[in-house]
């Protein structure tokens, strides 16, 4: 496999991800939505991994679904099935999905439904439950499983209404106004959870607020700053989609976490995935905890970064270094310019005004990262390791460098023609 | 009047500024709200001036609020009435009330109704009319007259009635939000306005969410980026009155404009206006417009300024400094740091993090100005000169030294016993 030009394949790539045009289309039950899920199956985030190997936090929202669905009456029957081999485990990625933390996903959930409307692809993630005892850091008691049932039947089908009305909300010009309001999309989703809800609010006003509910879910959707980070992440998904398998090209497409082990895949290696122990984040914690307490690196929205938000647009949001502990403005510019370093080019429909209007850094280049020695930088929430606690902290971590050198060598394997 | 010491005086002008706490408890009409408004009397933006004086875009809205208010049935009968004595024009300022650009505010226009939880006083604003042929610019054909009856007869009673349902919105907090969020919150209001119609939606669906007029509300709010911008300006009057009236303080705690002069008021100086002809604003126009079509800087809008905010606060809004023609980002800095020269301290409550979290520059310092010969900046809209167009541009504009030289003297002369 000569002649193959490594940057001209990147640029394919990236230039995928600098033309999508992601929309919502819809909010729907996973079932529904996402093609393969069925009863007895479970989608996680991150790289494959069997149960025995999964962490605590990942193990109790698996508890907890299985519960929520009704496969499972109590915790132990549901941790005979899990363990039994009676529940399939597949990643979220393998189905045009994605989910934070834990990302379990059931069939009955709801999830946003994003069309890429350049590509025609769709992605999908579920909605944000808030902050507190939720599924999505492993939490799995009754009021966890209560707010899963009252999202699935009555926030779940009002926001259906409402998106169906709307023909459709565009995510990227939320996204890249929220850029220019401080938010880098990962830890900081309050500007794009405000744009969002003005888009919907008039459909909303259209379609359910006749509704007995309409207050409790008007509730529901302004209490939470980070509810934009699903649609976000989906928007994500259905944009790197498309920067996949362009041969030679070295651009990662996917980066996530599962708990224990921290996967990526790189655009001209197709769906292999290459991993390495998931890092401990390093951050502030809730009173009372501490990095003993944290659970290693996990979820998938480190697809974030992939796309050049998160820790790679910090620059255009210092008040989300401040609340990561991750230092100050200077620090937080210079982790927008570290990872220029490391990335195939910019997003120019990303642009940050605090390095005046230069778009995001864009497209991990797995060379790059072998070069320099830089790991790409995540921002994240940080979980209790055990199950049934939910989050602790936020903070900062780092890829695992590993993944980089083993995926560096499969290329130059396959461009050599190995 | 010997032993003053004016650094003390105006650290207690300062810190009532502080320390304020401005919320908003309601939306009524002007003749309720506003002591002392009666019919066949006008308030205007800017320090007092008479009909022959005024610019045009002032007479247009003057025009168009005889109109508005029935006082006139046609624009000849509205031009014989206001330029033959009929019509009583007043300072808003003088009304605890303030404007943007004309200010022109009629007993039947609704106002925000603002209150100083701290100090008890309230201030009052009109609500945001919106882009395009305006009042406030000067507009006042059928078009404009209707919207404004729209704003009385739906809007406003059913934003009254779901601010009192809230119990009180509280300003400082979505203020200093939004400063996070990259508003300077004078020409830049989208994060404020997302923040202030997140607070106020769940109430607005338990008060009018079942009225036929519903949707098209819910469209207004979300509509205008620059809803905020009448709300902040009430709530930075309501704070800045009681940084008047110290003893020996140079804090200036007005800046205003009515298109023709510009003036200031100086917390140990009184009610006493100092002016000075307004400047004219440099900035970008909108497509077949240019500064020969301008009419000098104009509104009550600089309160922004006096309180510390709009270009005051810009280095936290490099995106404003864009949409002004201002400059890059290092411009947008700088701006933030001229200002902190001419002022008396920061207000740590108003907190930028591109300053790493430093309190904006606060409380202009009538000596300082003079000493430094810097004067102050400010973010402003651009009317067209003739009245009946609207908003040509954006800019800044300087406030004029002569003011500040004025007030120095005087204050040296009261200082000496004189």
């Amino acid at each position: 496999m000569p002649n193959i030009d490594i940057d001209e394949a990147n640029s394919i790539a990236l230039s995928r991800i600098v033309e999508s045009e992601p929309v919502l289309v819809d909010v729907v039950p996973a079932s529904q939505a996402i093609e393969g899920l069925r009863d007895g199956m479970l989608l996680h985030a991150g790289p494959p991994i069997d149960w025995d190997r999964m962490c605590g936090p990942m193990q109790g929202a698996i508890v907890g679904a299985l519960r929520y669905e009704g496969w499972a009456k109590t915790e132990a029957e549901a941790l005979d099935q899990a363990s039994g081999g009676q529940i399939a485990f597949h990643p979220a990625h393998h189905f045009s999905a994605v989910g934070p933390m834990t990302g379990i996903t059931s069939p009955s959930m709801p999830v946003f439904v994003v069309e890429n409307r350049r590509f025609g692809n769709r992605a999908y993630c579920t909605i944000n439950e808030g902050l507190g005892r939720v599924l999505r850091y492993g939490a799995n008691d009754d009021a966890a499983i209560e707010k899963l049932r009252w999202m699935q039947n009555t926030l779940a089908p009002a926001l259906g209404e409402a998106v169906r009305h709307s023909g459709g909300i565009e995510l990227r010009p939320i996204m890249a106004q929220a850029l220019t309001m401080s938010d880098e999309m990962h830890q900081r989703n309050v500007a794009a959870t405000s744009l969002f809800f003005r888009a919907l609010a008039p459909h909303l006003a259209r379609t359910v607020a006749s509704s007995a509910d309409y207050g409790s879910i008007v509730d529901f959707l302004v209490a939470n700053d980070q509810f934009f980070l699903n649609p976000a992440m989906a928007a994500a998904k259905c944009t790197l989609d498309n920067a996949a398998n362009v041969e030679g090209s070295s651009l990662v497409y996917t980066m996530c976490r599962n708990g224990t082990d921290f996967g990526i895949r790189v655009s001209g290696l197709g769906d292999r995935w290459f991993t390495a122990t998931s890092n401990m984040p390093q951050g502030l914690y809730f009173p009372g905890y501490s990095i003993a307490d944290s659970n290693p690196d996990l979820g998938d929205s480190a697809i974030l970064e992939t796309f050049g938000v998160g820790a790679f647009a910090m620059a255009g949001s210092p008040a989300v270094a401040g609340f990561l502990g991750a230092g100050t403005f200077r620090d937080a510019l210079n982790y927008s310019r570290e990872m220029g370093e490391i990335t195939v080019g910019r997003n120019p429909n990303m642009a940050v005004p605090n390095l005046d209007f230069q778009g995001v850094p864009c497209g991990v280049d797995v060379r790059k990262v072998v070069e320099t020695d830089i790991a790409p930088v995540i921002n994240t929430g940080i979980a209790h390791k055990e199950p049934g606690i939910g989050q602790i902290g936020a903070g900062i971590v780092r890829a695992p460098m590993e993944c980089f050198h083993q995926a560096l060598e499969a290329l130059a394997e396959r461009l050599a023609g190995g």
